[in-house]
């Protein structure tokens, strides 16, 4: 059974001290959901209830016509994949919908595909961002009294948010704290791609003299950009999961969660903190 | 030209009264990004900056091989598509990365099919739940008493969050503001997906008697599985979006977001609020 948290030593940075620490994540996991044998997601998401995930995912994603759907729920099977040797495949769930034709589900399959708030995931698609990915520089280097002044400076960048109050921002800046690029949009990833593209407008890739900074939580995505971006410095306002450390810790990515004005949480690659 | 933010009326709750208001909410469309004529996605963004979000998009999302990424990058031209009338479609961008071939992209396509922090999108989708969905019940109504006391009983539900400060939750409450089901999840759609498949266990589709609380942000996929599951009543912590509000309306959903102990703003539906 896979925990939906775990714990990992980081380092927390408080008015001007550094200390190690241990620190709770939420683990992220990415779960394949074969409905009659098509593959027709991976979500990424934290183990644990995850039969309702199936449940409710074949619901709320309209595979199963709304229209009919108590008939069909009573007839959903779901259990684990197993492997040649009998072995659960802990990511893998098989469901069953005896009633629904193969071509509806292709045509599920079609619709499906990915929006910004997905990423490429999956174990197969790990394997290829680590293999695949630029080396991350390590001559980036900011000191931890620029990095928090760095919330402040992006509040007058964030426009649209003061306005609605629901808007995601990202932001590139260099090793002197200074914010070149930001870019708002309701989705994350957006956000995030928006800064990256109009970075590229004017630098080359890889982008190793900038550190990216996102508003909301660092998933694995938000790493996982960064990196074929070849940005080796991430900070983020709130959490990193499990997964982002794991990818972080793989790369020599730096990743700094929590960042406030007067404390972050350094969860990988405390070197490039001078 | 969109524009990324745009003026509804609302109501306010504020301190036992009610009072009409004007709240500027963040746009949300679809962008479908096709490069070399293949479609490779559609996001859900905020318009504004949408050649830098393309350009970011195929290289974030690995279209672009990144060991080559630069020589790419230097080909590739990004204009609106059009109409048979010459017109710019504005949700509809064409990429042209003159080097990759057919085969490339079909297995990225393949490689992007959806997660759970998707959903169906994209007009044509749109148009199959607007279409496909169960009438919302009007019977379900809740008090403001009720409704304002929630926030506190679900950090009860919280548990994983206490620990890590980085999960997204979701429950299901009725007409008493009792809370029935309560899950947690790293993604939001996975957290609504789960309480949804709970909820399916021990009771009949639609979920009528039911209104959903999510801890993020109302975007349109979160009041998509609520439409699906026939649950008529949606409540956030956050903003919600241009686009959800307008499913709200079309459908006769309640929208509730900036739920707080002492306010909260109805987007849509007052008649459910006692």
């Amino acid at each position: 059974m896979n925990l939906p948290t775990k714990n990992y030593f980081i380092h927390r940075l408080q008015q001007g001290t550094v200390r190690e620490a241990i620190d709770c994540l939420v683990v992220e996991e990415p779960l394949e959901i074969r409905v009659n044998g098509l593959a027709l997601g991976v979500v990424m998401r934290t183990p644990g209830q995850d039969f309702e995930l199936a449940r409710g995912f074949v619901l709320s994603e309209g595979i199963v016509p709304p229209h009919e759907c108590q008939a069909h729920l009573q007839t959903l099977t779901i259990a684990w994949a197993h492997d040649e040797f009998g072995l659960e495949i802990p990511n893998v769930l098989l469901c069953s919908l005896p009633a629904l034709t193969p071509a509806h589900l292709r045509s599920c399959q079609r619709q499906m595909l990915a929006t910004s708030s997905c990423g490429i995931c999956g174990r197969a698609s790990l394997e290829r961002v680590r293999v695949q990915a630029p080396r991350l520089a390590d001559q980036f280097a900011i000191s931890a009294n620029a990095l928090k002044k760095m919330p402040a400076d992006i509040r007058g960048h964030q426009m649209h948010y003061a306005a609605t109050g629901g808007l995601h921002a990202a932001a590139l800046f260099q090793g002197a704290g200074e914010i070149i690029y930001a870019c708002e949009d309701i989705g994350r990833h957006n956000a995030v791609d928006k800064v990256i593209g109009l970075a590229l407008l004017h630098h080359s890739h890889p982008l190793s003299d900038f550190g990216l900074w996102v508003s909301g939580r660092l998933s694995f995505e938000m790493a996982q950009k960064a990196l074929l971006a070849g940005i080796p410095f991430v900070a983020a306002v709130s959490a990193a999961s499990s997964l982002a450390v794991d990818l972080a810790h793989e790369t020599g990515m730096t990743l700094v969660g929590f960042l406030r004005e007067d404390r972050a949480a350094v969860y990988t690659g405390k070197h490039r903190l001078r």
